[in-house]
């Protein structure tokens, strides 16, 4: 199966993409409540806690790791790539790569949370995809709390996305990257502030599509997880609140059976 | 020595407080940085939480047990007062008999994060403390995380403020509990936002009072903390950043050295 984690709900908008593009594939989705978020925490508690998450989904069957938490995967992809057999497949490499593709004047934008921003993680990647482009990032620290209250089209929410991408516009970007699993909720306010002309970039998305791509290139892992093709989607968390139930109903427009377990 | 325990930097405002009031009492303080924060997390989590932060703060060798987290106040603190000897203090009592005191009126007005507010404990405590009261509180979650971001003085969290605080106005409340330890950093911003004839109740400084009024009731236990009067405070966390080291030394007025321990 496909395990994925990410240190809250946020990466279920990954899980819900990878669903709908690659429906043959079960998914095994653990959020690590308990302890979020990560962004916040150092280098050290991140990458400890992710190699927790890896040897969860693993003990349960994942065959393939996705990390859907940018945090994770800018501080962690490296030491668990190194310790595990298993591939590893970050969030945020199919962003890059895509960015570095569609934009047309090599000027691109990058947000996210103050930790993905301040690890300078992608503009290093879109760079690598594409020398000569000039990527400007802003740290938005307030979306994801905004989006967990339900705040998505408030003014006070227009008012603060305002503030945030008023200096990419003036660096006249062609791409926006929403380098954070929460951003996508966000969408509708995000491109009309930043302006009709520029393209998003939704790393949920660009993630289904590298797990689609990177299985038509492993035929023995894709008929691995084909084997298990019907088997029910299931979602471990470490710590469940009503907010959490919300949040997870709202991004799979269903109601998801949450699973408990003790980290 | 003091024991006091915080899901994060916040509850230093207590620790501040405490140093201020009863500079006699050297303090240890554990802030859980590696799984702040509390407030959106299930009570069984809080409460095994909370049971670690006490254990380590008792073989560190604290004799008094300050609860600095709103959070863990009203999810734990029963659960640990029935299982240690050590006196435990929660800081939500010294603010709620405060609010009951100083209210002329009888309507009083409460805010704090969502759980907080959820748990019912502030409404239910003072109506203890004085039979009769109106209490109208307010859920605030954007609130810490526009502290933690340094926007306290910002337009769009004065916006925030004003529609938090407005349907407290029209209760004509006079007395105002600031039930979170973030809070009493956006004081300056919410005193002219709720009115300056509304009193505000800081449950940092009623903590402090409160531990000072506990002391001198039990003789046996203030001759104890007076054993180690000149050790110096003490401040661990789970975790560490640069933004918590920002954070610790803007509420004590100086640099604060933060010693990393494994939970």
């Amino acid at each position: 199966m496909i395990g994925i984690f990410d240190s809250g709900v946020g990466g279920m908008t990954v899980a819900r993409a990878i669903e709908q593009l690659c429906p043959q594939y079960p998914l095994l989705y653990f959020g690590d409540i308990a302890r979020t978020p990560y962004g916040s925490k150092s280098p050290e508690t991140i990458i400890g806690y992710s190699r927790n998450n890896t040897d969860f989904l693993l003990e349960q069957g994942a065959e393939l790791i996705v990390i859907a938490c940018n945090s994770a995967s800018s501080t962690a992809s490296d030491a668990l790539r190194s310790h595990y057999q298993a591939p590893i497949l970050d969030v945020i490499t199919p962003a890059t790569t895509r960015a570095a593709e569609v934009t047309a004047n090599g000027r691109i934008g990058v947000i996210g949370t103050r930790a993905t921003i301040k690890s300078g993680i992608y503009p290093q990647k879109i760079q690598e995809a594409r020398s000569g482009t000039r990527v400007f990032s802003a740290a938005c620290p307030l979306l994801v709390p905004l989006v967990e209250e339900g705040w998505g089209s408030r003014r006070e929410t227009k008012m603060i996305l305002r503030r945030y991408l008023h200096p990419l516009r003036l660096k006249q970007i062609d791409t926006l990257v929403l380098g954070c699993t929460h951003y996508p909720l966000l969408k509708h306010m995000i491109g009309p502030r930043i302006g009709k002309r520029v393209k998003l970039i939704d790393s949920s998305v660009e993630m289904a599509v590298h797990v689609r791509n990177f299985l038509d290139q492993n035929e023995q892992l894709r008929q691995q997880l084909l084997k298990t093709t019907g088997a029910e989607n299931r979602f471990f968390v470490s710590d469940s609140t009503d907010a959490v139930q919300i949040t997870a109903a709202k991004i799979f427009g269903r109601p998801i059976k949450l699973e408990k377990i003790n980290v």
